[in-house]
């Protein structure tokens, strides 16, 4: 162990202190929701309290509980400013994150282990959003996300649809020559299978995109490259090698923005909505459809996903506003006829 | 998730957040003995730079930076200190580190994986000092450490007896009638095996007693305690809920501090030796024996392991220092007439 391996491992140190205090401050406006007053002068005496038990050998206590005054203080600065939250499933830099800031670039966006979270965090209330993918031009319907859909109370108030540009990343520095084996999810690697084939690189399945730039600036091991966001590359401090490495130019995600009934508007020139199917789903499909063809009203998608054994639940998404009394009108009568005909919102979509 | 669900996953942020920290300093007083000058400027500015590249959406880079730089601040007086390092098996809070700290309260004690780290480091010169424990009163020898301690060109500097008392520890608060399973290693469970059988408690091995701790103070698993020590206890913050619990009351480990031949004092009224016997195992050991014996000299421990196939390499101790004239000629000797005799180091061992 030399110096510069010893300033490898400071880099990495910090690396993971600055993604935790990341973390303690998406949970410290999160408490925000809980709280009458922004100061909690008992809490903080608790926090410095516990910090000061907690300095180690080389520790100071007056060092750790001064960082620690500083770090409360940023925290309340931080909580003051009311930041909405978007939760969205991955870690950070995900594709979904992308989106999310694209949206909204003033959100907090909150990473979930799994998309449940995601909606359980907004109906919950512990979350003011939440982003989830619905389908992609190349994977097709996202079905764990459509399956909770279904059944969710909550309100679609925005749409993204991102072009996805797979990204190359390797170690700053790295020989781009030795690169033999390159982790990403299973999904990424499938739709860049031509590149890594045409470049000899071996695909080795890793469980998220992000999840493999923060492994791989993690271990900085050799002969390794990411596949993943842009975004992650530069959150990660990974070298871009290539952009754009899909095999097919029309890679395109399509995210929902999710809201809690009620709190969030409901302005926007596209709908959606879901209904049941059961036994003649061709029929049930059918009368929909001609509900808002009489009216001229034009369905932009229909999209059907397995829900109980021999039922289906149907999305449509369709042209028109809340104020757009043709639209009032094929609601309420898709209500009365459709079985669990349920608006999902209306809402404006953004192409990025 | 509530607002007490939230402050724990913050308490728990901060303890990762103060270990990473501590993990810092130790790393940087190591690369104190790699530059001629204490303060780097340029290193200091790249460190600065890739903090600010790094911060997150919710970390202000002014804020970031601005904590990075009493961090370094910090880590520079540390540096300045010249604190004496000294490696030891475990984690932090390991029966190893408290025989390293009643040594040496100033020196900076460094985890490490193995026992091979320990001895590597200190040779490389990276540590100044190892401590390993090198036998039991219940356990025995501990086998790995003495088997490297044959061939170390280390020098053994000074001993520590000191007695071992495992603590039984939970979350500070939980209800006691509760626990069910007991973590640690699985050596400290066998020796508290009557005392977990009394009380129909299920012993789970961990690779570590201290590691135990710290899992447990991470997951704040219901119906779950450690076994470690009372230094363990505080470290992680961890309620003692029964002291001494091992089954014997004559639980002792003796710990051997290393150091590189000349940097450190032989002085002291003990020694160690080894050497090497093969085939005739019993004449060999006569032959040193005799040696001893003849000059009057005390031998207080004498312990084989086995080495290569029909090898053995003995290990004695004798009372005595190296000013000692009966001693010299003893050495001498046994130098002369025993194969591969090696003289450890003199040193004074403390009972603590």
């Amino acid at each position: 162990m030399n110096l510069e391996d010893l300033r490898k491992d400071i880099d990495g140190l910090d690396a993971r202190i600055l993604a935790l205090l990341n973390e303690r401050m998406e949970k410290a406006i999160l408490t925000r929701r809980f709280k009458d007053a922004l100061a909690d002068p008992g809490r903080e005496a608790a926090v410095i309290e516990k910090v000061r038990r907690q300095s180690r050998c080389l520790i100071d206590p007056e060092f750790s509980t001064g960082l620690y005054r500083s770090i409360i203080e940023q925290s309340k600065a931080l909580q003051a400013k009311g930041l909405r939250t978007i939760g969205f499933q991955g870690e950070h830099g995900a594709y979904s994150e992308m989106a999310a800031r694209s949206w909204g670039p003033d959100a907090a966006a909150i990473p979930c282990r799994e998309f449940v979270d995601v909606f359980d965090a907004v109906e919950s209330g512990l979350f003011d959003f939440g982003i989830v993918p619905v389908e992609n031009t190349l994977g097709g319907l996202v079905g764990p996300v459509n399956s909770i859909l279904v059944y969710t109370g909550l309100r679609i108030v925005a749409a993204v649809d991102m072009g996805i540009s797979h990204c190359l990343l390797a170690v700053p520095g790295s020989d781009h020559r030795e690169i033999r084996t390159v982790i990403s999810h299973s999904q990424a690697l499938a739709q860049c299978r031509r590149f890594l084939a045409r470049n000899k690189l071996d695909p080795e399945p890793f469980y998220d995109t992000a999840g493999a730039a923060r492994e791989l600036s993690q271990t900085r091991a050799k002969g390794t490259a990411a596949i993943a966001s842009r975004f992650a590359a530069e959150l990660y401090d990974l070298e871009i090698i290539k952009e754009a490495i899909q095999d097919s130019e029309n890679n395109r995600t399509r995210f929902f923005v999710l809201a809690r009934d009620g709190a969030a508007s409901q302005e926007g020139s596209k709908g959606s909505a879901v209904f049941s199917a059961e036994g003649d789903k061709a029929g049930a499909l059918y009368g929909v459809l001609e509900i808002f063809a009489r009216r001229g009203i034009n369905l932009t998608r229909i999209e059907s996903v397995p829900d109980k054994p021999g039922d289906y639940a149907i999305f449509i998404d369709f042209e028109g506003s809340r104020g757009d009394a043709r639209v009032v009108e094929a609601l309420a009568e898709a209500q009365r006829t459709a079985r669990d005909f349920r608006l999902l919102g209306f809402y404006d979509e953004a192409r990025v």
